[in-house]
């Protein structure tokens, strides 16, 4: 029960884009080293987070990653969904009604599912990146 | 960001365990159909669950599965925890020490993750079998 491994190297990516200097942009190998993502995986990150509209790479001597709308307008959940999708915390709700139990035409667990989701999903949504706590 | 499917199906399976009359055992032929987990996968899972105490199994005719405790007293977390470890959201909280940052030494979504762990766990771990709702 955790964050992918994609998910949780691409926040690592954007917090620590968040904390560069204002039109400056920063490189693979510094991301890596300073966020302690392994390179390859960064690389794949990158590419989806450029592919969803968060960050913009540039290509040349003074080229590199950097956010594309300021850090504070970016949440969690924004980057969380831009590598796995809609979030979900169980298949009970993943597959929009549930087909967990024939026995008694009743699911248990789905209305659980969807409260911790939803209080899940608010406090991702609400939780902003380039602010230091 | 999901439950393993690991985790997912042994809930399913307690929860159709759950709704057993007193005494009685099931198969799994029948928690496979009526709570809708592959056979092959649901082997594993119910070893898994005898091994954490949580269920037992018996051998022969009258054998089968049943729970070990009243369902009442084995909450959403016994089974997630059983499955996968112990419950952590992110690789940020998961090692104990967040090695997130070695740019600023502060890591800006720890104590995040830490406060999210605890509203999850604690809503997991309050919430318990055999009561329909």
């Amino acid at each position: 029960m955790n964050l992918s491994h994609k998910a949780d190297y691409a926040l690592r990516a954007v917090c620590n884009l968040s904390k560069l200097p204002k039109g400056k942009r920063s490189s693979i190998r510094l991301i890596s080293q300073e966020a302690s993502i392994p390179r390859e995986f960064l690389a794949k990150v990158l590419k989806d987070l450029a592919a969803s509209g968060i960050l913009v790479s540039a290509k040349g001597v003074q080229g590199g990653f950097c956010l594309k709308r300021p850090a504070h307008k970016i949440s969690y959940l924004d980057v969380i969904e831009a590598m796995n999708g809609p979030l979900h915390l169980s298949l009970c709700t993943e597959s929009g009604e549930c087909s967990c139990y024939s026995v008694d035409d009743h699911c248990y667990m789905h209305q659980f599912w969807v409260a911790q989701e939803k209080v899940f999903r608010n406090a991702l949504s609400k939780r902003h990146f380039g602010i230091k706590r």
